[in-house]
């Protein structure tokens, strides 16, 4: 006799509904027997791996049996060189995905609330969820966060906020005066998790120092990743730059083993890769111009992004031009899930792709 | 001004100790300046790396800057086939350690008790006091599990039982008739979680086959990994076989890209390799001969293992034994954290590495 097991969990967990990630290559392939496909879903890096990690892994492989570092001795220490900070003021994460996750579970109880804005990553009410807190959801502006309302939105139930800088999926961006104005008025035993997964690609002349206000605001914790500016989305490494303390509480809930032997390797290696990360970002800065000036060539509204993807309105339903899409072999992501459903989001990819792109779009939407 | 966030954590989190990993080789090399080590400390495959699996990731690292598939779906496929369980039975984890997390954190709360046996893995009170549940911690018998005891330690608020068979770090082995007869008498609406992360290593004619057992039991969890007999711990890829609905449930609370792309590769190729498991069986069942028979000729009281490590009673504070194998370039595991302060874990090396350990050990501890 059975049992059911949807009543046994816990009551946050009985409503979870999971991430849903870009479509693979792969599943295209299986299910609709199309080949020569081209991905710009998941706002991945189009320049390939980085030669330098390649190489970095080749000897790495040997020593696959053994367990990784638990510590991350040297990543972290990479980490803190590079961002002058100390060793202990880092904590590793499988993608900043884990990152976001350990803080919530860390600190957020049933009892709790946790703030983020509309339109903001959907990883936020994931996490939220997963606890069974309360999620406060705060209209955005523009597209982007209303930060005077979020400040305005804290309780005394408040033990979380959520910032994406820039966005996903809207790109939109927050200056350095805009967070510190911010982070002055949110109380110090609130936390506030600013998620830079993006923060490469933003104009290096607007894109300030976030982790210097670290020692103003103990409370805030920095989330970055190697999934995107640095190409390691398939090996899954993050990092948070927080006050130590949050560091230590953090790596209490953290698996020992969060990050594989082989993600550390390629994240100390392409730390070191400044030629890679720089052709990356003007690769995207010339795939946003083009696919910026296509849209409003073709007379489709889209939001300035400072991602390496932009999200676009196409008048329609999103969910049906991305089907139409996928019948052209290109895939990109809908996100009738953040409550945009007209937008389609697109990673900015390679010259040769975004023009599949462009053919695509045009076709699907009879566009003259 | 900053703020004691110790005191805003979650209550479980405040008082948790993360878990101690085994002493990696490159640490004792910075500490001590020590080359040539032999690392006997964390039941890693001595074999290396399955040679199909170092050419299956040469293949896959140019893919790299692309997300794994979330849905693991080739590997899930791969081990649906072996297990002859349907695909919608399989949850994959960073090693078997984030299934034992997921099925705490998806169905245990702050009220509930979780049962595990004294001496067994510390990975169990480990993910109960992140949680902040009560662990009942059941007696040992002969250093294993007391299956009657701990049916009999069950009460209403009990959500969740731990059995690692065989046990870590003690070895002990549960007969497959126990481990029914103890399933029969457990509530079905409590969930037992069997962890077999050595499976692969227990005499073939005795270890029975626990996820035939679901159909029977659907409050079964049957987990496994990748880490120890086919040698994959530095990659992290463990999974778990449950009755559908517990899947699903697993799914919901488990991280979209757990499991990075070349750990999903490495493991759908090497469960292919049975000639590689085969030899590390081989290599396994020699080395644990050669240890039993070196501790009985030395008058050392062992505890008899079907692992792929075997603990001994060195008569002496294992810590102080520990550290001056250390010296000796000889790390292996003390478990005084289990409560066990005479006794040290030897994970079953090469010939040559359980040869430098005998001398080591006879240097050490003055033996004739």
């Amino acid at each position: 006799m059975s049992c059911d097991f949807l009543k046994l969990a816990n009551a946050g967990v009985q409503k979870l509904h999971p991430y849903q990630a870009g479509k693979p290559m792969s599943e295209l392939e299986r299910e609709l027997g199309i080949t020569d496909i081209v991905k710009l879903a998941s706002n991945e890096n189009p320049l390939g791996l980085s030669e330098k990690v390649k190489a970095a892994l080749q000897s790495e492989l040997a020593e696959l049996t053994r367990y990784p570092d638990a510590n991350g001795f040297n990543l972290k220490q990479a980490l803190s060189y590079k961002y002058q900070v100390e060793l202990n003021q880092v904590t590793l994460g499988n993608g900043s995905n884990d990152l976001l996750e350990l803080v919530a579970r860390a600190f957020v109880s049933t009892t709790n609330e946790v703030i983020f804005a509309q339109y903001a990553f959907i990883v936020y009410p994931i996490v939220t969820q997963a606890i069974g807190a309360k999620a406060v959801v705060v209209p955005a502006k523009d597209y982007g966060h209303d930060l005077e309302a979020m400040a305005a939105a804290v309780t005394d139930k408040t033990k979380l906020i959520f910032i994406a800088n820039p966005n996903n999926p809207t790109g939109t961006f927050l200056e350095a005066d805009q967070i510190r104005s911010f982070l002055s008025k949110v109380p110090a035993h609130v936390l506030v998790v600013l998620d830079e997964a993006y923060f490469e690609y933003a104009a290096a002349e607007r894109r300030g120092n976030a982790i210097a206000l670290i020692n103003d605001f103990p409370n805030l914790i920095v989330s970055r990743t190697f999934s995107k500016a640095y190409g390691l989305a398939g090996l899954r490494v993050g990092y948070s730059i927080s006050n130590p303390q949050i560091a230590d509480i953090l790596n209490r809930v953290r698996q020992p083993f969060n990050c594989n032997a082989l993600a550390l390797k390629a994240a100390e290696t392409v730390l070191q890769d400044q030629e890679y990360l720089q052709k990356g970002i003007e690769l995207n800065n010339a795939g946003m111009a083009d696919l910026s000036a296509f849209f409003s060539e073709k007379g489709l509204e889209y939001i300035h992004s400072m991602g390496n993807f932009i999200t676009v309105n196409v008048g329609k339903s999103g969910d049906e031009v991305y089907q139409q899409l996928l019948h052209e072999g290109v895939i990109v992501r809908p996100i009738t899930g953040y409550g945009l459903s007209e937008h389609l989001r697109i990673s900015i990819g390679t010259e040769a792709e975004n023009q599949r792109f462009k053919q695509a779009l045009t076709r699907v939407l009879n566009l003259q």
